[in-house]
């Protein structure tokens, strides 16, 4: 069955923005002090709506998937990484799991293809589509039935998970290769300046991987369309993912963007929908090549900067006290006249000529 | 009487360095993939001395004073607002009072030296030396008694403070100037290069300001020693949190420093006792022109870059949540051994030959 887009309205509404700015600008601080908190307060109030914005209940999803091109080589790790990855996760020691823990965030991990049969556990859903996506270098990575499939796991997935924030996290080796191939072709941006040693390949295998993505690339002229795209480059994850932001900006929830591959997941999402970056608070600026450029292409203002590229959704775990305090500046954080606090303009009336 | 310098040991100990290495480096993450989260991570294990550090009730000092300078028209704001400031982050409706609250950080304010008489009560400390630094234009802006009687101060309160981890605000009109003038004076740098717009005057004013900052280094030609220059450029609140850094290293605390004021007052310290700068953690880069230089001067890596300038602590208390992850990390990661996952080396043995 085809996936259905969901309605994503737009929420710039100027009304509610002049009103966060005006809101900002009567704290007890000099205008504009807080700098990159106040944008983000702003972003978190025109996404939840309101003045008096508050983060409620935020769940980390890690979709996790496998990589039928991971067998070519592209990763320093092998496929079963993944699997065991997420046993970590679930038994919280994964960073990511410390970093939830730390932050009280709801932690789930979303099996979207990964090629092990997991025990049914708490903090685990299971939505496989198939045990790994196929060779991208030898067909589509996915049928458009399965990326459909995927896509709409995501959004039923949203739609049962509590609170107003989505953070989003992924584990799948390979997947820094899907990333670039779907920036690649979606920004139209030339593979080498896409490409990384993901979770550490040295120079010479960083060149290994560039060639084996053109190859992919060349196997796929017609993929063309951001749905075409994602079928043929995979991976479950990601198209999971791509269901989910949709469905979770359709539902106002704020969504924290991770890294380079939930960021390519993003891409998709708001080429299918670009009232979806609206919502999107990117976490960080990953240490990934290729992160930097997918950042600007998306006009994104990540909140960090400190070399992270381990995935997971740690990322965005590490950022999210911050949407917090500017959350609770805008709510706690008394104005001029109620705290009594002369202003600017007063200083000015007052301020003693220069000798 | 004098201030005495506390002894500040070596704490980079090899041994204890390569084993933080070593535990982060079996974390179950590929080597290096937390970035400037483990470079932290081994800053505070080596501060504290332990492989698996806790930070306990950290503390937020506001060292609060006036400046004689200020009457000459270097702030866009009256002096009157540190005193109203004062009763803000007592009243809990400033950044900082909301901030700390966010992170249950102990908020303490400390008036070194404000142009008012405040009521005691719960989280105010009065080690008032003066009401306000003399004007640095006409002389020093404190004499050496009151200089030792501030370094005597900042050292007492530590020696009464809870807890590991000290962070640094502060809260006086005019200080940014103090600061561009310790700068400029101890790195040898140019005054334009060291001033900037404070809590927010405009092009014009910033040149006025340098303008009388040129004037007032060119008062003090003697004052080279870093106690010499600190007295010779106040304020009172930059020198007993002078007192209180060298103090808090003396003790092994972990000392999280804020923005450009904060950060001058470690350059004074540093320049007494170098091995400070070992328990420093730079919370950030502001947006006050001069910082980044400063914090290159003292070969500092900041974690955020928000464009920040308020002051108060609240940069520190922005970024507490990321030494509290560093922590964690190092406590509570799985290694690959304990969580059952492959290594990278393994990887490469079994990774398929290229097609």
């Amino acid at each position: 069955m085809p996936f259905t887009l969901p309605v994503i309205d737009d929420i710039a509404q100027p009304w509610l923005a002049a009103r966060l700015q005006y809101l900002l600008d009567n704290k007890t601080k000099p205008v504009g002090s807080l700098g990159q908190i106040e944008r983000l307060a702003q972003r978190i109030g025109l996404a939840l709506g309101s003045e008096a914005p508050e983060l409620e209940a935020p769940q980390l999803l890690v979709f996790a998937g496998d990589h039928g091109l991971a067998a070519r080589g592209v990763s320093a790790y092998p496929s079963d990484v993944t699997w065991q990855m997420v046993e970590n996760f679930l038994a919280g020691g994964a960073a990511v799991s410390v970093l939830a823990r730390q932050h009280g965030i709801g932690l789930t991990v979303v099996d979207c293809g990964v090629r092990h049969d997991f025990a049914p556990r708490a903090g685990l859903l299971i939505h496989k589509v198939a045990p790994g996506t196929a060779d991208a270098l030898n067909g589509p990575a996915m049928s458009a039935d399965q990326r459909d499939q995927a896509l709409a796991s995501g959004a039923a997935l949203i739609q049962m998970l509590p609170g107003n924030a989505l953070l989003l996290g992924e584990m799948g080796i390979g997947n820094t290769s899907a990333a670039s191939l779907l920036m690649s072709r979606l920004a139209g941006l030339d593979i080498v300046d896409c490409t990384g040693a993901g979770t550490g390949l040295d120079a010479a295998a960083v060149q290994r991987k560039i060639g084996i993505l053109r190859d992919v690339l060349a196997r796929h002229p017609g993929a063309k369309t951001p749905l075409d795209v994602l079928a043929a480059f995979g991976g479950f994850e990601i198209a999971t993912m791509v269901g989910a932001v949709l469905q979770a900006a359709a539902e106002r929830r704020v969504i924290v963007v991770d890294g380079f591959i939930a960021s390519s997941a993003v891409l998709v999402a708001s080429q299918l929908k670009p009232t979806v970056l609206q919502r999107c608070v990117f976490a960080h600026r990953s240490g990934e090549r290729g992160h930097a450029l997918m950042l600007s292409h998306l006009k994104a203002e990540p909140l960090l900067d400190l070399s992270l590229r381990l995935g997971e959704g740690s990322g965005a775990a590490l950022a999210w006290p911050l949407l917090m305090s500017a959350c609770a500046i805008l709510r706690e954080m008394a104005s001029f006249e109620s705290a009594g606090v002369s202003r600017q303009d007063e200083a000015s009336a007052t301020a003693p000529a220069q000798p």
